[in-house]
């Protein structure tokens, strides 16, 4: 069965590959399952249909068969739990995978989110320039914690993992700050993993969309 | 194998069980595994050993024989992957219950931790009271979706889950913010889980440590 996702009609970072779209295609090039994208525009995914499997509006989504989810992280796991090559066989080593979704979640998203809003959002704000060297500091500690883990390996927990995807995607959301230069093992280990041919597949995937609808 | 978890010697939440050993505790209590618990001081969580469990030098962690896993929405996945109660025997409903803990986690817990960053690490800055209003307001964005979502049910997805447990632990980081009120589906959601035998037990061990800990 072809599942089905959701991508923005126009992504707001402009093909940059960091709606959350991406690590979804991602997931499911690297395990090799073909599916099928339906663009939704930002008034479409506020309109009953869209809510209906998207409580919150957003996108992804992800439909097969009956089954319908959302929430990148869940469609992720949902990808890596039914086949192969996203999360080791071993037992303690699936669990410890999964331990670096949550914490690519948990730990390292919420003081990147907390830059993209004073960007976006409270960009206008007198407080912003002041703010933003605040959370910076916050992002570092959590960035120099990650980089002493990840040291010299190429990924966080033995092979390529779910976990990694996921913190990757994260990590990409850095990319126009300029911060991750200053951990060169995690720049590394970003570009490791957008070397990867399934992220190409999926960057070029998103791409299209974007190219598509800027000549559209 | 009785498992070990880590928690706070001292928890800065006064004994109100927001410390993130709570949901792990809750858990084992709703799958009936006993546990044992080490308490760890704030400067013992950035010592070698601690950072040898957790890289960002947190708590909880969890060990098993061998495994040893940190973040606790990590935590209590694996307890519910494990033990029968907290995930569906269905595969569709357990990949929604899923997609639940990672909703509270992506898209319910975010706004919710900028507020606590505005009310306590940016507490004196000249901006956080003209900020304040600006968070809530994103954080009433998501709960009115999530309030509309739950409707009249019990819980998010059919029986009582992991996903609800996360929720509702993440909910109740708002507690003293009286905006639950404002949502008397989502209050009544809470106090449904804050009433299950397993969240009193779990809530009365790690208040006892704190009692022990004020008394020392």
């Amino acid at each position: 069965m072809i599942p089905t996702i959701t991508a923005f009609e126009r992504s707001p970072d402009r093909g940059r590959g960091l709606a959350r779209d991406m690590p979804v295609r991602w997931a499911l090039e690297e395990v090799g399952q073909p599916y099928e994208v339906r663009l939704v525009s930002f008034s479409g995914m506020k309109e009953q249909a869209h809510l209906a499997l998207h409580p919150f509006g957003q996108i992804p989504t992800y439909e097969e068969g009956d089954l319908a989810l959302f929430e990148s992280g869940a469609i992720v796991f949902h990808i890596a739990e039914h086949h192969r090559g996203l999360l080791p066989d071993d037992a303690n080593a699936r669990a410890r995978a999964i331990t670096w979704m949550f914490a690519a979640i948990g730990t390292i998203e919420p003081p990147i989110l907390e830059r993209s809003t004073a960007m976006f959002v409270e960009r206008d704000a007198d407080w912003s320039a002041q703010r933003l060297p605040l959370i910076d500091d916050r992002i570092r500690n959590r960035l120099a914690a990650l980089s002493g883990r990840l040291g010299n390996a190429d990924w966080l927990d033995g092979m390529f993992s779910a976990g990694d995807l996921v913190m990757i995607g994260v990590l990409r959301r850095l990319s126009a700050s300029g911060m991750l230069s200053e951990y060169p093992n995690l720049s590394a280990y970003v570009a490791r993993g957008e070397a990867r041919p399934a992220f190409r597949r999926a960057f070029d995937a998103q791409f299209a969309v974007f190219t598509a609808a800027s000549a559209g």
